[in-house]
């Protein structure tokens, strides 16, 4: 498109904008105002897709980092006739597949869910690494970010991943708008101090008025031809340019215009109807190849006894697995946060080096390279100590909105790592990993029980969650057991049980202590191995519950949100409840070894025993 | 002390920091090595601190910001005769005091925990801004961060914050021991590569060889003159250093050395007994003035009728009764990130501008400075959108580890905010607060319980959080009714009540309703307002349990770790437990005006009398 006619067109988006949220009563059009040039040029003149065919592997991938900005991405679809203008009115309505902050759930044309700031180019960079080292079509990843959201640590992450991996596949374009929600940004209009920051990590910069197309256009056309360099465009703008009653103004952000009619008229109205052939993509290949090779699962000899101090550290069963899987499926990738000697990400490493993604010490980014990398159809598995899997919840929660297919792995549980001490300790991570939508948490005991469910969730949907543990556990199952997603397994069971101990991961031994402590006292115990504590095994828990009367549940885990909530969640649906006692960790644990740690936190065996006894004679009630 | 003291005490801590470990059997001696003669440097000639009395005004902070070098810090404190030779071995063991990674609980001198990478420098950054702004004492604060943890954004987060704020009382020391834990930095030793992303944030930088002592001694100087900008040390150094055994080689983190006397014999052996005489801090006031004024909390009339749909929203009431708290206690500071027009603590900003903190788009800082000034005794309430303060978890977490008293603020709670849709809705906020050890989780559903809560907090210990609402909502109680702390109010009680409806916050007027179309239909039920989600009402609970037979549960909230888990930890301890039916959020909700997101959830009032009258005819169970 031609200078004049990029100029209707950018005036064509701020009208639909200003019309969508008119109609909706609420969303962000001068937000969308201030940067619909940067998109009527992008769309009209460098973004290759082919819109009835959103899995073309050779299109380009947009991200609206501002996803606020929805009413001006809803705008583009239409102008590129993906969607209609009546459809473009249901902006924000219940059933509305334009929702105030894009999802990709129906509309597929959208590559991540975003509204929390400083997400989308973090998942940009991992489409671009996924263009760059495994589908290599050729495609370009487009970010448009806001300018307040550069605030947000996460967005210079990724800034230091894409410089450090040279992602000349990605460009970012900052809106500069200078206005943030509740006033003026960091920076103003300084558009060097952005430009400094991103050269410092490596990046190409460009500085442009976000108004004038044709330098937006040669801006754009510097990016595509810079190597070796992710290039960020600054562009001036104006936040709801174009109107003079609310241009450049404050306190008018995230709210539709007052007299949208009049801004309208100011726009040139709406009698535009450009519609914009989109350049295609080139031709590509429709799948990145997968080659399928043979699945040969690691298999572990059993214990001796449960009660083994020697056997094999779960966290070590998931290397282990995860490398023969690997073998086993070419879309397996994984990532991990500098720790993978630690989580044991190293074997797949060392097997698969160009399916492996180094994250370094950035939990956020290692997170959004997973969700880019599912995005483009790859299965990612990203690992790092379950602690620090915390500092990505936002990530997570986003990723699930996303409907995002992810394996995250987090190693060092519970207070059975023993004298690292809590920063280190995982306690909180069932608890963020149950209510993430659509989840499924996972907690193995053993080593063949770890490597059958690291095999199982690839083939899952959602955000998927396996908790490993530092230290050796006994090998209790045998190597052809099988561990249904949901299910778990009764270790223990008579017709005389009087109770049930209903554990995982590090506890199962320790129950299964306890319950051979009870039966010497006459008491016999139900135990349960709870692997699956979301979806969780509501069936076996329920019949335990009406053959045994009463529960101890016990977790290396934070009382709130863990092993015995999830328990509790059989119970929920109006049924009669078990009476129960829950063990959890209660107090702050310092250094101890990984035995003293149990011990002190009340999660061991002779804890699990004393409290079943008190339970079984009725005595702890009151 | 001069060139050759300073090398001999470099030494005896790089001694002490081997033989802790040694001892220990555990810990990270090659990680302390590379930064002993930056310590050793810093104690002897810059720090200005009394040992003896913490709390001193004026004393210099130290944050070691790679808190796995432990065993050096705990060197250091030895060698400042804060703890002798004998506590020093029992490094990492039950009972001590000395921690695998550094936390205040015991230790006077410790500022806040670290172990978690990238949070030292966000909370010494509050430290210092505590310092310059409020404190104005003199103080300097000194972080040493790691290499590796220059990969986490919230590192730039906060050079980003202190740059803006030209905090030129923190001084930054990267020991660049170009190793992280399974292999080489991103970096390695480019020294320019770090001082020119510090530089872009608008720091002042220095490049020096970390094992020369008098270039370390002139940068600290460089770093105490530098007036308008916080100083980076980008100091080279060698981990293991000073040991031909391990120093710069891989694959020896996080271990102790394996011939540790021959290191020490290496390294000049035991006989050094160094007592570093620490400058003492200038004369100071004892405590910042913190002048008293008068407490008086906004108070809100009563609405005609539960069923008001017109109300005081509880944003509102907080930004209202923060505002008027800080007029009545002059420690009370708050901090936003940059939604201050919509939490409404810009209410506070407008009266106490010297005491509020804009944090930007910037989550984990806001948390990381709250700590900050909590750590120099002011009391902190900071605000965002809840779903936003998942950004912060890990934040969050490790000030649960600190003791740290910080009030935390999350808005937009729930599908009630309706059209923002999923991305701006706080549904896994309850889960991830009530995980936090010694947290405090309260959600009130009207104006007066707002403010009388928001008073209330200031007095508590550990992390306390407020959830607050969008939306308008009635004024249902009388601004004289009191709201203790852990208990919780019965709206609708009788001797007929043949159920219970647990609700809180939005849920509380739709009980309400509930229970006024069950009693139409002959079911009385008792309607209990659960502000108090942890610590929880047993009693309450328990009676209601007792008294009427079965529960319902309301909630706008994911199903996992909210107000449903909290009634049910009032029966985990082996006592009959009530039916219940728990609703709660389980799909992904889209846009849609409030009132159809929680019938859409089935979390109205009229959900809530469907599942009301199942439970009391039992007709739910199977």
């Amino acid at each position: 498109m031609n200078t004049g006619e990029l100029v209707e067109l950018g005036q064509q988006l701020r009208v639909d904008s200003v019309r969508a949220s008119a109609a909706a009563g609420s969303g962000h059009p001068t937000s969308s105002m201030s940067a619909a040039d940067l998109m009527a040029v992008l769309l009209a003149n460098h973004f290759r897709y082919d819109f009835d065919r959103p899995a073309h592997p050779a299109n380009d991938r947009f991200v609206l980092s501002k996803g606020h900005a929805s009413p001006l991405m809803y705008a583009v679809f239409k102008a590129a006739g993906a969607i209609d203008d009546e459809e473009l009115l249901t902006f924000r309505k219940l059933g509305s597949r334009l929702e105030g902050h894009p999802t990709p759930r129906q509309l597929p044309w959208v590559e991540t869910a975003t509204g929390s700031l400083g997400q989308g180019l973090p998942v940009g960079v991992g489409i671009a690494l996924s263009g760059k080292r495994l589908d290599r079509t050729g495609y370009r990843v487009w970010v448009l970010c806001g300018d307040s959201e550069m605030a947000e640590g996460s967005v210079w992450e990724a800034a230091e991943h894409a410089g450090h991996e040279h992602l000349d596949n990605l460009t970012v374009i900052v809106d500069v708008n200078r206005l943030g929600q509740r006033g003026p940004t960091r920076h103003g209009h300084d558009l060097d101090a952005y430009a400094r920051r991103f050269q410092a990590f490596g990046w190409h910069t460009v500085e442009v008025d976000g108004h004038d197309v044709d330098a937006i256009d040669r801006a754009y056309g510097e990016a595509i031809s810079t190597k070796g360099q992710p290039t960020a465009i600054l562009a001036r703008t104006l936040k709801g340019k174009g109107v003079t009653d609310v241009e450049d103004r404050e306190g008018l952000h995230g709210k539709p215009l007052k007299n949208a009619d009049d801004a309208i008229e100011e726009l040139g109205g709406t009698h535009r109807n450009i519609r914009v052939e989109v350049h295609e993509p080139p031709a590509a290949r429709m799948l990145h190849a997968v080659p399928a090779g043979h699945l040969e699962l690691p298999r572990f000899e059993k214990s001796g006894s449960a009660q083994d101090d020697k056997g094999v550290a779960t966290r070590d069963a998931f290397g282990q697995a995860l490398a023969a899987l690997g073998s086993g499926r070419g879309d397996v990738v994984a990532l991990d946060g500098e720790v993978g000697d630690s989580t044991r990400a190293e074997f797949f490493a060392k097997e698969h080096p160009d399916r492996y993604f180094e994250c370094y010490i950035a939990e956020q980014q290692m997170v959004a390279t997973a969700v880019g990398l599912a995005a483009r159809g790859w299965v990612p598995y990203a690992s790092t100590f379950a602690a620090f899997l915390t500092r990505a919840h936002d990530f997570i929660r986003m990723a699930s909105i996303s409907g995002s297919g992810i394996n995250l792995v987090g190693s060092h549980a519970g207070v059975a790592i023993g004298q690292d001490g809590p920063s280190q300790m995982g306690l909180e991570d069932l608890a963020m990993m149950r209510a993430i939508h659509g989840s499924t948490v996972l907690y193995p005991c053993d080593a063949n029980q770890t490597a059958h469910l690291v095999t199982a969730m690839a083939g899952l949907e959602g955000i998927r969650y396996l908790r490993t543990s530092r230290g050796e556990s006994p090998v209790i199952y045998g190597p052809d057991e099988e561990f249904p997603i949901g299910g778990s397994k009764v270790l223990r069971s008579s017709d005389q049980d009087r109770m049930t101990i209903v554990a995982a991961g590090v506890t199962v031994p320790q129950a299964l202590a306890a319950a051979d402590t009870l039966a010497a006292d006459g008491i016999r115990a139900r135990v349960i191995d709870l692997y699956s504590l979301k979806p969780v095994d509501a069936a076996t828990l329920r019949q335990a519950a009406e053959e045994t009367g009463c529960l101890v549940t016990v977790e290396d885990h934070r009382a709130e949100g863990g092993l015995g909530d999830a328990v509790l969640d059989a119970f929920a649906d109006g049924r009669p409840v078990p009476r129960l006692v829950r063990l959890a960790v209660r107090t702050m644990p310092g250094s101890a070894s990984p035995d003293e740690q149990l011990h002190a936190a009340g999660i061991d065996a002779e804890s699990i025993a004393a409290a079943g006894r008190l339970l079984v004679e009725e005595a702890i009630v009151r």
